[in-house]
């Protein structure tokens, strides 16, 4: 029944990169069926029973493999989604063509998130050789828009809820290690809120010289607008924004001084010459436990070589705040939503465009001090394995922190299903997530096979 | 001798602007030499001695018709050079395929300054039909780098200097009227520093997740570096930046109030709904008699659909200023490059180009209360013949203005060459320079080539 294909995890990391699923783009709709096809197919090898449930977009993939109720039940989330490859000229090979150079594969989604499914799919596929009547239930859900903020996911969610439900735990490798001994169990992620803001002055673009003046230049008032969105100090500048956060566990900030790599390290591998975090957060702190107001893109007026002598008519900006607990997305985008709009000069229209939302998440692991009661045993016993197997082949004990990236859905499926996620990194600073040259370590990528298959195993009790 | 291509200036029109003559953008090298050529063509088949000036972009066209040394002696100056056509998906016909709808001809260079040339070559090619012998030494001087601020003519000028010192003065068609039937004799122009500022950030775009917070993001840095550029009163935020600006003669703030067209239609006209002039400046006199710090395109981060969460590495601005009399255009470049380089934050380094730079102008006509003594005689002889032709041909005599845009040069021609201009403006805002469906009012091209040919005629006295 199983192929040997998974017996060759680099091949099959290629031919998943090799669809290119943007979904963010409209354009790419054929990569994205792609992309999900070849997913279908590997979980179809592994005897999965396959769920297309279609969306508005892209098609979530809902696969089970489930037996005896009274076993253990996992739901293992991926995306097989990517961010855009763009610009294309900084990439030293192919996005889509993923090409291997020393100890890593390069290409759009190496990392993420589509190198870390192949670990899980190779896991889990040596398990069932050795195991083919693993006592283990499991439920495979891999969407198509993460990477836009999974705006499908909530209506998923409230359709299958009496079906997921029903499963013990998340288990997710969609977040991030410091280096390629040292992995992370994480125990928070960020939320966030994405939106474009759009501003018009003149009907058209107008001459310089013979409007310059009078004209109020929407570049010039974007730019007062975004100004504005922090305080000096780099805090976000907009009223309320920090109303909800909870303060940081001293745990928390203890296991963050565990954190591999120097602020003067991070300096060198970022090449810059200095950090701003917003005041009362170091550096470390400020990307794990501190929101953001973010400047993703912005353009309007004259793009091209020399000069242009032009007041545009547009300008936008593309802006994304990342959310901590107990930060909720939908009352931070109104208020980012309303500050824009109060701050609109006359002269200027503005037209503000929600992208997606999802809110911050925390999980407090076992034996810390604030761990709630009656965690579900089978999520305890994750975290007790992860840890020890985590500690066997990569040779360290796994670190608990927060993360600042964002997966929206896993909220979603603590608020809607009452599912919690476990959480283990496999990408790298080093992987370029979301910039030119994304790369999957091949090292990681065999250690992870094997400490996921004995993780997969002690769930199951084999 | 002469070809009969004179007797239909709309057919010439067409042809001129079919050349892409773009000067800012390497790409046009072709377009410009067409439209190089073409004009050569013209002036040798009004007997002119043609001389192309080689310079390190866009060669200079000089060309002679010249006699006994005791008669007046004009320079007719133009440029072949237009601006960038994009976007080119906002335009209803093709830039560069003139289209005649009603009684305008569309595409790019149709006014600035295309159009106005070839009213002068067909209002001399009329006369010299009729008077062959014309006692008038005309030399004529068609640049193609005017509209990336004639980079080249300074130095065609010490070279030509004592050729040109010569002429009386120069006659100039480059400036605007506001409407078919009211002609404006433009008195002065602003002065231009074009430049453009790169900020760098991290060496690549980061994922706005795992590093948001600490790094400081060049959007953010670029949006404050602008905000800053301004008080908030619109003034331009740089010490010294006022210094030099002479205050506004009464005549000329009198001659502004008899300048047809309100503020209320002036909104409507551009599609705007309050204007921002800077503090101590109506809306019409700030377009006229006040400097400007203009931003004319930025860029950085993600630019395609949807999001993506992204820290850019790099973003830019493209920034020009119009100057006054008597600011001085690299005192301002200083000024501005120095403001701009002190106010980069930590944690970004700035690149700052200049693209170019022409100072201000300003010309007293005679019988004003501070004009000159010893102007020179054809060139008072040009005002009055000017004001009273205008009035035969249009029906209204011209206003005395000056006037936003700039023709760098035409202070350089001053400074160096001791000649002052007598400009007369043929295109209306209704035009759309610098702007998508440009166009030149062919009724304005048929009044104009009467008009220049009887005023060519009273300077040579015929």
């Amino acid at each position: 029944m199983m192929s040997e294909s998974f017996s060759n995890p680099e091949e099959l990391l290629k031919k998943y990169i090799s669809f290119p699923s943007i979904s963010a783009d409209s354009n790419y709709k054929a990569g994205l069926s792609g992309a999900r096809e070849f997913v279908v197919h590997l979980l179809e090898e592994l005897d999965f029973h396959v769920e297309i449930v279609e969306t508005p977009l892209h098609p979530i993939v809902l696969a089970k493999r489930h037996g005896d109720p009274t076993w253990p039940h996992i739901i293992i989330y991926g995306h097989y989604d990517v961010q855009p490859a763009d610009p294309l000229n900084l990439w030293s090979s192919s996005a889509f063509h993923a090409e291997v150079r020393g100890h890593r594969l390069y290409g759009r989604g190496a990392a993420d998130n589509k190198g870390p499914q192949i670990v899980h799919l190779c896991a889990l596929a040596n398990l069932l050789k050795k195991q083919p009547d693993l006592p283990l239930n499991i439920t495979y859900l891999i969407e198509g828009e993460e990477e836009i903020g999974s705006p499908s996911f909530s209506q998923f969610l409230k359709d299958y809820q009496h079906d997921l439900s029903r499963a013990d735990f998340v288990l997710v490798s969609d977040t991030c290690i410091p280096s390629e001994d040292q992995v992370v169990i994480t125990t928070g992620l960020r939320g966030l809120v994405s939106l474009e803001v759009e501003l018009t002055g003149p009907k058209s673009d107008l001459h310089s010289g013979l409007h310059g003046g009078p004209v109020v230049n929407p570049i010039r008032a974007l730019a007062d607008l975004c100004s504005s969105l922090h305080t000096e100090k780099g805090l976000v500048n907009i009223e309320g924004f920090y109303e909800d956060v909870l303060p940081v566990e001293d745990w928390e900030r203890e296991e963050l001084l565990k954190f591999p790599g120097s602020v003067d390290e991070y300096k060198e591998f970022l090449d810059v010459d200095a950090f701003f975090p917003p005041d009362g957060y170091s550096v470390h702190e400020s990307v794990r436990f501190a929101p953001t107001l973010e400047f993703n893109g912005f353009g309007g007026g004259y793009q091209g070589e020399g000069t242009k002598t032009v007041i545009p008519s547009k300008a936008f900006v593309k802006i994304s705040c990342r959310l901590v607990s107990n930060q909720e997305s939908k009352k931070i985008e109104k208020l980012v939503k309303e500050a824009i709009e109060s701050r609109v000069p006359a002269g200027i229209r503005a037209n503000i465009k929600v992208h997606g939302e999802g809110n911050p998440y925390v999980v407090i692991p076992p034996n810390k001090p604030n761990t709630p009661e009656g965690q579900v045993q089978a999520m305890v016993d994750a975290f007790k394995s992860a840890e020890k197997r985590i500690a066997e082949v990569f040779g360290k004990k796994p670190l608990y922190l927060r993360e600042g990236g964002s997966v929206p859905i896993i909220a979603d499926l603590k608020d809607v299903a009452g599912l919690d996620s476990v959480m283990i990194g496999l990408f790298t600073p080093e992987d370029n997530l979301h910039a030119p040259d994304e790369s999957f370590d091949l090292n990681i990528m065999k250690k992870g096979i094997l400490t996921f298959e004995k993780i997969i195993g002690d769930l199951a009790g084999v």
